[in-house]
């Protein structure tokens, strides 16, 4: 193989090995058997299959391919900024630094196209300006009220997490997809009542 | 909600509940760093990125959004037969009939329409005739020899796995990639004169 091909596919597979550290990124949500804690290689699959089997629920049309890159990659720069919990106030302050940091490192070990494309891409959901970045948004909410209620909501007890807290969060949820919105509304007001989220 | 209209989001977010169990699948390969072994959602989201990153190096043309959801759901029926080590010839024997009673259960959890794309997607998979199925089966081929590549060839040492077993487990797959297979083999190579894997 040429130098030049041969450098290309040697970067491409630093960052299919780097983005390996995806796997040891542990989010707050528990498995919907309540196990363990999930990370972010095991969420942002399940985003992708939400992607390919509820892309009807969208309130716009979108590019599926385009929403699953999206999702597939929305995560990756935890691996140097680390998981920030929907309720640590603390935390979410830093985030935006130290999330924009992590892109320039990670995505930049890929060849200048890749990396390009990439950043546009994460740069997009984090912006949620365009119909596929506003779908992704309801799916990565949508997503843990899902395992969270399946879970018997143990990570929203273990937190002492205010429902006030979870609708604000998703104050845009809705914005992605209505029909997800208001079944995922169900699922809190469920909680509520049960006791699991504090009303 | 119309009855009709509930009922269909029901069966999705049933199928999207049951497909977590992917995230207890252990397969037999440990994560790069050595960790840990991996699970088949983590394994799966690593194929849909390098579905992403490494489309340009399929011998024919593919539809990567065809091929990514071709490995989004690939293992899915693991749930039930479980994970068959690729050296394990007893489980190998039996694996067929345990992964076509699994496919029969678990995607008939989707709406007709939903079940019938996923079990074609998983049939085209297992079959391997099309360029998009001899592509997802060279990542699928892929991916665990640069994990074990990267973690020391651990996997290899503990089930003393001889080099002509990966050969022959490998023999489909540069029709998916030439390029791919060619790193794949030098790979190989390496681990063999390292003593990680039995020459």
């Amino acid at each position: 193989m040429e130098k030049e091909k041969k450098d290309r596919l040697d970067m491409q597979l630093a960052f299919i090995l780097e983005a390996d550290k995806s796997k040891n990124i542990i989010r707050q949500t528990y498995l919907a058997d309540g196990s363990r804690k999930e990370n972010d290689a095991e969420h942002s699959w399940h985003l992708a299959l939400m992607c390919m089997l509820l892309a009807e629920y969208s309130n716009e049309p979108v590019d599926v391919l385009h929403t699953m890159k999206m999702v597939l990659i929305h995560d990756l720069i935890e691996i140097d900024a680390g998981d920030t919990y929907a309720y640590d106030t603390a935390g979410n302050a830093t985030k935006q630094e130290r999330e924009r940091k992590a892109a320039d490192r990670i995505f930049r070990i890929l060849p200048e196209d890749q990396a390009k494309e990439l950043r546009g891409l994460w740069d997009e959901f984090e912006e949620g300006l365009t119909p596929e970045a506003r779908f992704a948004n309801t799916l990565d909410k949508v997503q843990p009220l899902l395992l969270n209620d399946a879970g018997g909501g143990r990570s929203w007890i273990e937190h002492g997490v205010e429902a006030k807290s979870v609708l604000a969060r998703n104050c845009r949820t809705a914005e992605g997809s209505k029909v997800l919105w208001e079944h995922a509304f169900e699922l809190i007001q469920k909680n509520i009542a049960d006791g699991k989220l504090k009303g």
